[in-house]
């Protein structure tokens, strides 16, 4: 992640004001506000504004005159049962708005998450920064045999090597031919004078999806947990995986009760089918049953038997 | 509007407490904060929380790391902009969140709007307030003679005291009926030992479509607007139109730009069809044009007439 | 369920026309097509119209040029691979339209399903039908003792008789004054020539919640899914429930290998916490777990137990 | 466009299977049904299944338990009506679902229409097709001098050439160099069995924004006439324009009265501001007002008399 001095400038300028207000406020969050969070290697997130609090979900809960709260022990009870039972409306009632850099590729698994509000950097009016995402070697994985998505271990030697020899030349080069059709470098200023240049809504088609945008993202506190939850899950791509544990950082701050109660139900919980049900009974009746018998397929008793930490 | 001492001294509570925030603040709605504004004769609505303030409008128009204000002049001029080229994504990057007491039928026509956040006082689980709406005299409209939909002049005499009567003792009855289904008091203490009560989620449905609710509305600004437009507009009932003329106070402390863009593009302008585009350049160019001539229909013309200030 | 002459005309008139198509039909669904399905004593829902079939889910999951569908043991096992794992948009791709008949209490509670789209009947505009909802003996339940939400056991004798008396000349009673107050009998038709009668949109404040409205309703087949899975569920309120049980008598018929789907992976599954998981894991290992090792609360270990069918 | 002998062997066979249904048709829409339209180089809209037809909007307005329509002129009438008055959920009730085939910086613009359901081909499983968007030579359009969004005249001899040469050649060899990576042809035929394959969710990051993706984009009426008024507008880019222009193709065919309404009310219309209004209703009265009299900008005059026909 690289700011201009210009930007950390701003942020700066942001971060040393200080206003009263009569709303709540969440102290943890506030220390990051607007700091830039890095995420792979040029991108980032950064919170922009919040509102509300754990004990706004309860307020909403009760739809009170006052906080709603009565006692740190009951708030953390009822904050469980919401989350238990997937009353999902109280945390609608908290939002949150980031600031996102992102390669385009996980910007598009971002925004199919309908249920936000997005601003994004125009490439039509502005000229894209030479920045592109370029995996770490670890992270530069071979294709999964097993499944049909997903990755296997990580590329090594000769293989790597080419990887990326591809992925920083055609990088390269597709900006610097994006600057030549634009006929302008990345500060906008006309190169030849005899030329017109490209639009810019056209010349962007020619860079690489692992091109970095951004935007500013709002979303309020139960869909940005199923952002987490479905991004952040193992089967998700490591890519936008790591963008979902950083929003995760940022809840912690923001919300502790309610982080703890989807950590406890949501995200270390599992989805029992009525057949995973049954086995599950018989199991803890002492039975011992085998897939044959479980009238569940392989792939199914699989996943069941993953689920409970048992070889299948 | 009655609120109980409980209910003025926690909102009391809220206004003393203050706290520092990096965060943007709009000082002329925190001076109305928590306070409720009454609408109808029971009725209010309060503003619970916010978040932004017309300078994030322009921050997320321009995707910008500080605060995306130049001067204001230019950002008047850039929400001028947007206002008008219904650009409204900047406009969801704003949250508000209100506290409102409003009849069922007003509750009703509300809910239609979806893009916001609900969470209503459940009638499930509680018992409500003995609190109907009746309308003040003024407002007993007759039908409108002219349309189908719509009120003529207020009725007077014996029929509007007939109409107050009925109004009035059908909503003492009925309520009196529902506490005694219920067995209990107003309070939930239990009348009579030896019986059992109805449901709750049961006894409410003898209420009438005039009791008061309440609920937690949390809403972007975008949709907030277009709320008021729809809902501020000539043809609303009078019943939600007092709730989006309160709503536009709100509005106007919080973000005085951007409401003064919607006020001029939008709730003063009128929006033509191809054919009155088409009567207005010739009406401007000198000639006169007659509704046969103009291929529109009567209802058509008149509209337009009534835009232009004419008569039809 | 009452329909005039004229209303059952008009659905025999639909009925009877048959035309031809390219599109995909389900068989199961046109023989009943328009008709009404009776729900509670005056209520119904009715297709109205429908599209796509089991065979679009796998089509759309396949993004295919031609049916998508190989075989019928593939197709459904990728629907119940698409069910199990939450890949939810597949369902989107079908849709279903209902006219619905039901009480204003059952609507407040459906109307919540943000994602659909609705037309209701309109009492600004229109007489409402003299008919409100009068539960059957059974469903007169009364309050529950153990939460504080739902019902206990019906309720009896004087109980019962006196509920009923006040819902049924409460309900006549109001409605009375309903067309008094409008100056118009059921049909619209003028009473008194001297007066002019209380506009439609105020004098609909005077009914209760149990009258009767109704709507179409518009939703694709993952958020119908979801609708009968919270309100068909045993925690729903009885007079919505019965509405869910009938929407999935249509699901059935229209999508038979995705409502099979539906039916093991959701409805008769259960969700577990981590805490859950843990002593399942233990139970499964032959282990004895008390609520107290648990490390969950009793009411959470009441949940659990209650999904393994066994005494907490 | 080129479809292969097994896509289109599969179009044709849906074409050819006739069903019989009780539900409306729209037997112009009938006749292209499953019909790739050719869109840009390589892409297309291929209308897949719909639901509804001009009669179902009357029905829903009405909320009817036959057909809805009276005469064709009533229901032009109502739909009419309907549109000018931006009465919008009668429209919802209509569906219509499309497989559309476009470049990659197309699809970013149009998911940003959230209202929709869709299903992307995934680049995650499967390989992507070697096609590119390259413009033809009358779009090569160079950057806008007036504004800083849009295009100017197209680009001309040694400068498009070189534009041509870049694109063709970076579409090449990025396309080459991803299946190169993925160890892969075209077909998911291993080339080198000495080398593991990157992973496919990693080696599309290597494609560059004009690659074609498809998806399934299912929409309601309304929102598909918004999306075409938005895509369609003069301001919007060439390459969705085409998209939106071939989608209001379609719409005539399914709904001819309320496509003709939304031409005629929306498409050639315009929203006029308050000061606009004031404006006109002086030149109506024969006054001449200049941009200096009327409080407007000179950019908000200029956009009036743009309106007017006039020059600024």
């Amino acid at each position: 992640m690289s700011l201009t001095p210009d930007q950390q400038a701003e942020i700066e300028a942001l971060r040393a004001a200080t206003r009263e207000t009569h709303r709540v406020t969440a102290p943890a969050l506030e220390e990051i506000l607007y700091q830039p969070l890095p995420v792979l290697d040029h991108g980032f997130i950064r919170v922009v504004d919040y509102m509300g609090d754990d004990g706004a979900v309860v307020q909403a809960a009760r739809v009170s005159y006052g906080k709603g709260t009565r006692k740190l022990r009951e708030d953390q009870g009822l904050i469980n049962y919401l989350m238990r039972h997937r009353h999902t409306t109280p945390f609608e009632m908290c939002e949150i708005k980031y600031h996102v850099k992102l390669p385009i590729f996980v910007a598009r698994q971002w925004i199919r998450h309908r249920t936000a509000n997005v601003n994004e950097y125009s490439a039509r009016y502005s000229i894209l920064d030479n920045e592109f995402y370029i995996p770490a070697p670890d992270n530069l994985a071979a294709q999964s045999t097993a499944g049909r998505q997903g990755r296997g271990e990580a590329l090594g030697g000769e293989e790597a090597r080419r990887v990326f020899e591809i992925l920083r030349e055609d990088a390269a080069r597709t900006y610097a031919h994006y600057t030549e059709m634009l006929n302008e470098d990345e500060a906008g200023n006309v190169v030849d004078p005899d030329r017109k240049g490209l639009a810019r809504e056209l010349a962007r088609m020619n860079l690489s999806l692992n091109v970095y945008t951004q935007w500013y993202w709002k979303v309020d506190l139960h869909n940005l947990l199923h952002f987490i939850a479905l991004r952040g899950d193992a089967h998700a791509q490591y890519e936008i995986r790591v963008y979902a544990e950083a929003l995760l950082e940022t809840v912690k701050r923001w919300m502790p009760l309610t982080c703890e109660a989807f950590m406890t139900y949501h995200m270390g919980g599992a989805h029992l089918s009525a057949k995973g049900l049954e086995v599950i009974k018989r199991m803890a009746g002492g039975e011992k049953v085998s897939q044959g018998e479980s009238g569940m397929s392989k792939r199914e008793w699989r996943e069941l038997m993953e689920a409970l930490g048992r070889e299948a």
